[in-house]
């Protein structure tokens, strides 16, 4: 399967607009080598024509521009993009939703628990009704499972299992700091035709067995890479949430994700998204890249295109 | 004062995602000369220190990515940006503020119509609640004049009248298709010191004597570029929407924004903004681009500074 990665930064993207720490600073000053990313998002086909967005961050428009395999074909309107998945209800994840609004009606996969969020706290589905509206389509995740899995007719070829994980509801989700499974979920993706697999999850607050068994099956893993340190945030004096506070398990530390990834079969490609502006792995001369370098794990950039 | 165009173009932007009308292919293609174009917001200063955001659209991110005199100087958080006014609560205006969530709590200037949508149909002020909010100055536009002078502490030097427009109320407002008075703003601001005076419109759906005041005594205007015809993007095959339906007055024909402007006084620099996907002008080789340059009228551009 074609995998574009649209964006790999985390919300904010990198650089952020109002932050000077070290490492946006260095970034605009030139004083260290990184580059720039969008907000987190990937398109994937098995046809190369016909593409599944996976979420759609507010930096859509942008993303689109820079990937000629989404753009029109047909005239006067079109796209490559012919189904959109969302994997939460959050704000740099379906923000760009309203940027697709002159494509209205179009598909868009959610769970009942991201589909209320968006019809209430950020009610991006009511909104969009008066532009042709959106056709939610329900990923129901079966209860006992944690788990469900589809197709998509208008993306032929891909068989998408969702699957619960353990992180966070949006600030304007009443399930804020109570999440239950459907508030994020994690895709396993599996080419038919060639019989790979990818498993994408730009929020992964929490690892178990279950969780585990899906890696494990993932010829490639892109996967949270948001924070170094749990407490970066405070460190860098930009703030007081941690990793764990916004559902995101740092790579770094006993536990940690790093950790999980040395475990999985020497043949899985593992790839690190949803990059936060704060994390030293965005400096390419860090020890932490290099750490990353030597234990053969890559960190995605706009632009990374996979092949799977 | 110093003025920043940090976007130029209309909802969904200059190639729009999904289009692919002559214009959009066109600039794809590279078979016309013209620029790429991000949704329409100015910044306005008079001390080239402190800025006054016009607009926040959803391309946001990289309009302020892409203007220096906006990044943060001060450790470890910090903005150029000291306030904020909105113009109205359209998509393209306003969705820019999701993105500013990191320097909440901020001040947005808008009229309670404004307000109103923006805490009903579009729910920006209580979704940014949970990051700090936006601190609501209301504009009070006085019923009988129609408008209202205010200044802004954090951005000093600038008077600003709020001048009530005839447009429309965006599709999830109550008052879509019959707006009342503060729906649509213009601004005239005035640099205190220097004593000069820009108008800004980005949509100008009607104009009468009272409006013509106001451009008139300015010595920029900044103002309504959308549609070249009002039934460009049914000629286009893109839509059935006139310019009028959607609140903007043609540049052509009897009656249209460019006999307006060449009736103002000869020694008004006279700008477009705010230009449709579909709007011929931006061929730089097309005839209407050619009567526009005959007429001493500009193009803005993403980038383009004002020294007025």
């Amino acid at each position: 399967m074609h995998v574009l990665v649209l964006g790999a930064a985390a919300g904010g993207g990198y650089p952020q607009w109002n932050c000077n720490c070290s490492l946006c600073l260095g970034y605009r000053t030139g004083s260290i080598t990184a580059s720039s990313r969008t907000q987190s998002s990937i398109a994937i086909s098995s046809d190369g024509e016909r593409w599944l967005l996976c979420n759609a961050s507010p930096d859509i428009r942008s993303q689109l521009a820079a990937n000629p395999e989404l753009h029109p074909r047909r005239i006067p309107r079109d796209s490559g993009i012919s189904g959109v998945v969302l994997m939460d209800a959050q704000i740099d994840h379906v923000t760009g939703l309203l940027s697709l609004r002159e494509g209205c009606p179009f598909d868009v996969w959610c769970t009942p628990n991201v589909h209320q969020d968006l019809s209430s706290g950020f009610p991006l589905f009511p909104m969009l009704a008066h532009w042709g509206g959106l056709n939610w389509q329900a990923i129901d995740i079966d209860k006992g499972r944690q788990e469900t899995s589809f197709e998509i007719p208008a993306c032929p070829g891909l068989l998408i299992t969702a699957v619960a994980l353990t992180s966070n509801a949006p600030p304007y989700s009443p399930r804020r700091g109570s999440p239950t499974p459907g508030d994020n979920i994690g895709l396993l993706i599996e080419d038919r035709a060639r019989q790979t697999r990818l498993f994408y999850a730009p929020g992964l607050g929490q690892l178990d067995d279950r969780v585990r068994g899906f890696l494990r099956q993932a010829d490639c893993v892109l996967v949270d890479g948001t924070v170094w340190h749990d407490d970066e945030l405070s460190r860098a004096g930009v703030g007081t949430s941690t990793g764990t506070d916004m559902g995101h398990l740092a790579l770094s530390g006993p536990g940690g994700l790093l950790e999980e990834l040395s475990a999985l079969p020497q043949a899985t490609r593992r790839v690190l998204i949803h990059i936060n502006n704060t994390n030293p792995i965005l400096n390419e001369h860090s020890p932490e890249r290099a750490s990353l370098d030597a234990a053969g794990i890559e960190v995605a950039f706009d632009g990374m295109r996979l092949e799977i």
